[in-house]
């Protein structure tokens, strides 16, 4: 079956009850928090380690939204992460067909612990490619979204990035220095010699040091953020909050509507892993289902010197130089 | 001059005082963020790093709360960031009179990112003690206070830490483990072999590693969160979003707020530097002036094994057992 090809109106209309949706869900989200605060109890279970817990909250939530899509847009695929973590295939299940791809509650974790970084996230991808995104943080009341075409939002007022041209402040020329790096200590912690974990820290490491420091590594960032919610990360990336979003580990719902918008809001989506070459090699598009993303923020410029992709292509470069490259692998992807 | 008593009555009153001057000071800088997204620019100007900025609004709102500050009180000591950076005596200036300790803007750098996760910092202290804190958060309207035998409070609505006995969940039996990890990096990024940041960055990865790797001292914590705002970590950690607050390099303006905060919410605050037998030597209390800071949130409990104190003071030898020595001083505290 030719995947079908949708009208800008269409789209429009898609986003419209995205959006409406997305505020629907939160405030399940938001009613279950204020329930346990007003001292109700709740049910964690724990799924492949301590780190990852899935909640009531979390399943109830999905079904709502499955069946709310399943309602309007009968024809659609579903993907989210309670029904894949059910469900029998391991396998990447996004094809050329329009697909719902969300995460009932990204930042499980924070939820439980009531820090307000929670949020959900649907996103909806045509041949392979997020165009629609609605992430909603019920606790901060801060909805990001876009539709292609259409731009990038907070809260449906404020055009995402935050700041705009002729105001926004360029790629700094010393970038990843002045930059403010996004990262996540993720849910591997094995202790194995040069596992992912050690990786992602000597990467970090790299980026924050001083400048020209570790062997030249050094690339002092402005500041280090780990929210514990990779889709708020990138929301906050789209917003211009973050500079650099690099990540390894994460899957597609909990990228999928976030990289919608970041590309919505000018932003450039490439792979964590560095190419053999970092300085030369081509800057390949990011791939949903690789579990490893490179997002950089806002298309500054043009100066005398370069258009803006160009300082966030050389940001690219400069990132890929200071990281190592991560281990995670998706079947099918 | 002996340092005057307060009453209850008195300091309810200075409270009610403190928690208006910080919803307009957050205003200010409220202000202050929508005149640069309607267009305006900011002068920032570098302190002693890159990563160390000021911006015109730090100064303008610090002034306004010294003024607002000396005109209600004129006989009250005054201690703010700004002032004591533009000071001639880089000793520690608090002593036994009444003295407000502030910070104007904490989270700079989160500031001029348009990062919410910046605030106001209003501490009051008597003997060395706070004993009234107010902690604003405008973007995301989050107010965060306590005066001594008050409560700690959001929003002045919502007792802190939110999830109250009997649903509080005990501080877990595996303490570090399944905790959140509140921390920062700093912004010591020299590259000194065994320096502040490799001693800091080894000391996270001893509490996020896997449970008993690393020679033991693998903690495997839930979730390790870096805001850029000690001050919002701590007001988080009072909240119960965060369960350990661990901190080296912070001063007095970034914490008295927040450590008055987080003591009415029955939290605990030590040093951050282990002593030589983290198993049995006393905890001792912190000190305001130190830049070394341990916290832990909530009293749970008490179990059938423990009272609540007893299980934070078991936390705080378990987390001294994971961390180095951090070296940053303070001239006359």
């Amino acid at each position: 079956m030719a995947a079908p090809e949708f009208s800008q109106e269409q789209l429009d209309e898609i986003y419209a009850f995205a959006v409406d949706l997305g505020r629907k869900a939160g405030q399940l989200l938001l009613e279950s928090v204020e329930k346990r605060l007003d001292g109700g109890s709740q049910t964690i279970e724990e799924k492949d380690s301590a780190v990852d817990i899935v909640t009531q909250t979390d399943e109830d939530v999905e079904a709502f939204i499955k069946s709310s899509i399943h309602d309007r847009y009968p024809a659609h695929k579903f993907l989210g992460e309670e029904s894949y973590a059910k469900g029998q295939s391991r396998e990447y299940l996004i094809d050329e067909q329009p697909t719902w791809c969300i995460d009932p509650l990204d930042g499980t974790v924070n939820f439980t612990h009531i820090f307000p970084m929670f949020c959900v996230s649907i996103g909806f991808i045509v041949k392979h490619r997020p165009v629609i995104g609605v992430i909603y943080a019920p606790f901060q009341d801060q909805l990001f979204s876009s539709c292609v075409n259409r731009g990038a939002w907070l809260n449906e007022k404020r055009r995402l990035p935050l700041i705009h041209k002729p105001s926004i402040p360029p790629m700094p020329p010393t970038a990843p220095g002045k930059c403010i790096l996004s990262c996540e200590w993720g849910k591997d912690r094995r202790d194995i010699p040069d596992g992912n974990m050690y990786r992602k820290i000597e990467s970090f490491l790299n980026l924050a040091a001083e400048t020209g420091s570790r062997g030249g590594k050094g690339g002092m960032v402005h500041g280090v953020r780990s929210l514990g919610s990779a889709t708020l990360d990138l929301a906050y990336t789209a917003m211009g909050s973050f500079d650099i979003w690099w990540e390894g580990g994460c899957w597609e719902w909990d990228v999928a509507a976030g990289i919608a918008i970041l590309l919505e809001a000018g932003g450039l989506v490439t792979t964590a892993n560095p190419p053999e070459n970092p300085e030369t090699d081509p800057i390949e598009e990011y791939k949903l289902g690789s579990r490893l993303y490179l997002g950089i923020s806002r298309p500054a410029g043009p100066s005398e010197t370069e258009t803006g992709r160009q300082s966030q292509e050389r940001t690219v470069r400069e990132v890929w130089k200071r990281v190592r490259q991560l281990d995670f692998s998706r079947p099918g992807a």
